[in-house]
């Protein structure tokens, strides 16, 4: 059987990432199938059984069936309906309550939760709700990690990941600020490469609208200084290739890619500042030498405007190469979060996750939007077509 | 008669500003009576002329007609569907076509224009379209002073300026970058005052959002020079104090202000840059402690987002206080510039306009859209009640 399955990750156990899991699977079945959870699976159990008590479960005080697989191909098994769980970390393989329900639902058989069940739980090796735990982020690292290596292994097709949580992750010595850099340095190990040999860059996608930033998470002091003629070419390098890949059968042509200006007005012919004279539009002129669709640059409060494709409004572009963080993502987060996904490109798997963070502060409640999601699971699909 | 008109002023002849002063006036006579534009008589007939031609016209064949009035009070007699001009500058003292047109046209007749004749009265002393003109930016510059001064002098209620082009200002010698520079420094010679001591402020407001700006026209790199405690401060003082004059009564609260930091995540605690712990969070707590409701710094890229007033989306906050020009203009464009319209805030006069440009690309054409403008009446009338 050469199809791979999707393999998602499960988050901070302390946020809604297992919640808005068993949410998509409770809502739609025949988009998950095919899929599973890398993660634990008691506190998946804990989630499901949230869900459910919030009233989101698949029949009154029944929570969402959760399916223990041993490994990727099994989640094709799995019937719709159940959310299957590959077992990563300790949860498993530890004595305690979590990791005891792990081995006595060993193999594929469906393990079926209620709310009250779940409930009584608590206490027993979960970790608490809505709080930085080193436990919750070394569960969240070891699921990620995991499915990176399955997907460079060839053992999945692509990987979704739920929120985790900065502080929480750090808190389990884990040195990575998110999961962008922590799948570049699985990527790199990978390939025998260095970091800087394996560039990656965050796009971030609504059904409107595609941004690619050309930094990420430092201060805006900083990411002016890298707003340079190589960061601008290798940012329209990586989205040239990763679109052309996606988009180029259904364009029929390259992408046409539109660069923001770093400055008010592009710079207004350099009144307002000459980064865009001396190094973007440089990059624009290398990168179309290469055959790439670039154009710009652009004024930015009206780059996002006119490349927004809606109902009565179609873009004039294929995405937008933004200078810094914000710029890209004020426009793609202004009408909601609900529908924004996270693609990194340039890491030689396919990687998309929703759009938002932990929500500490309602996880457990059940009432998490599992939209984006959702959205995520969708971009990864059609990523591989 | 203590009601006072409102002043409109004809923007750059060359550009899109007398057609959809026309299109305004045909489409709107309810929204425009009480209102004259301060500006050329016969560039502002031609370009009623260029309206009626693409069809916008008030009868097949028929311009606006267009009537010269002699005083602001003049507005209110003037019967609706007229648009009523008083006219500024050279063009009614001096011999020729255009300004003969002007001095047979004196007092408030009417005066009805066809595309025919309009079209014949080209190259007859009037400006090219769509081209940078010392002519032109004389004549727009002489509008908005005008404007300004007897708003000033308490002879007009509020000015609306229809778009200028700063290159052509700069070709007439006139030495400012826009509107707000040249409104501000008027303001400072009525005052008796240092242009220093009348602070303004941009405010860019749609239907959804409003958002004030710390800086506008200025590299990003001095756009962060500019982001200091004293600057945000004073920022808040002057959004707090017009809103409240304009919302307050409705309100029956102080405006609910919001503050976005300057770097990704507000600065992740310190992590992704320092102004948000070292400027901002003093500024707004300083603010807060003379009764401003200032809320921040909060995530640049989720704070236009939660402010949003939308059909099921009720936003926040009332305004936001934005960094920089392009944080705060890219949600507000991002849904199309029809309805964005540009208030100078702390100047001791109401001054709104449509937030875009000449649009030199289709002047003369008619098919400037006129919605904006309309917003900026309809806004600077809100400001006044």
């Amino acid at each position: 059987m050469s199809k791979l399955p999707l393999a998602l990750t499960m988050g901070d156990p302390a946020g809604i990432g297992g919640e808005i899991l068993a949410k998509a699977y409770a809502a739609e079945p025949a988009l998950m199938a095919g899929s599973f959870v890398a993660g634990d699976l008691a506190h998946l159990r804990r989630a499901a059984a949230a869900v459910a008590a919030a009233g989101f479960g698949p029949a009154p005080g029944m929570a969402l069936p959760v399916a223990l697989i041993e490994r990727p191909q099994e989640a094709f098994a799995v019937p719709a309906g159940c959310l299957p769980v590959l077992q990563v970390g300790e949860g498993g393989r530890t004595p305690g309550a979590a990791s005891g329900d792990a081995s006595s639902d060993a193999s594929s058989d469906a393990s079926g939760g209620t709310a009250a069940k779940a409930g009584a739980e608590g206490g027993s090796g979960l970790v608490a709700w809505g709080q930085v735990q080193a436990a919750a982020g070394r569960m969240a690292a070891d699921a990620v990690t995991w499915a990176a290596r399955a997907a460079l292994r060839g053992e999945v097709a692509a990987v979704v990941t739920a929120p985790l949580h900065k502080e929480a992750l750090s808190a389990a010595g884990v040195d990575f600020p998110g999961h962008t850099e922590l799948l570049q340095a699985e990527a790199a190990v990978h390939l025998g490469r260095s970091l800087a040999e394996v560039p990656v860059r965050m796009m971030l996608a609504s059904p409107e609208l595609r941004t690619v930033l050309v930094s990420i998470h430092v201060s805006l002091r900083q990411a002016l200084e890298a707003v340079t003629e190589g960061n601008v070419l290798q940012t329209l390098r990586i989205t040239h290739q990763a679109l052309s890949r996606s988009l180029g059968p259904a364009l029929g042509r390259a992408p046409r890619i539109a660069v923001a200006g770093v400055n008010p007005h592009a710079g207004e012919g350099g009144l307002f500042g000459r980064e865009e004279i001396e190094v973007i539009a440089p990059a624009i002129a290398a990168a179309r030498a290469e055959g790439i669709d670039a154009i710009g640059p652009i004024a930015p409060d009206t780059v996002f405007m006119r490349a927004r494709n809606a109902p009565g409004h179609s873009g004039e572009f294929d995405a937008v190469v933004a200078m810094y963080h914000d710029q890209g993502l004020i426009p793609v987060k202004y009408l909601g979060l609900e529908q924004g996904v996270n693609v990194t490109l340039g890491l030689p798997l396919v990687r998309t996750s929703p759009d938002h963070g932990t929500a500490f502060d309602i996880a457990g409640t059940g009432r998490a939007d599992a939209s984006s999601l959702l959205a995520a699971v969708r971009t990864a699909r059609s990523l591989l077509s």
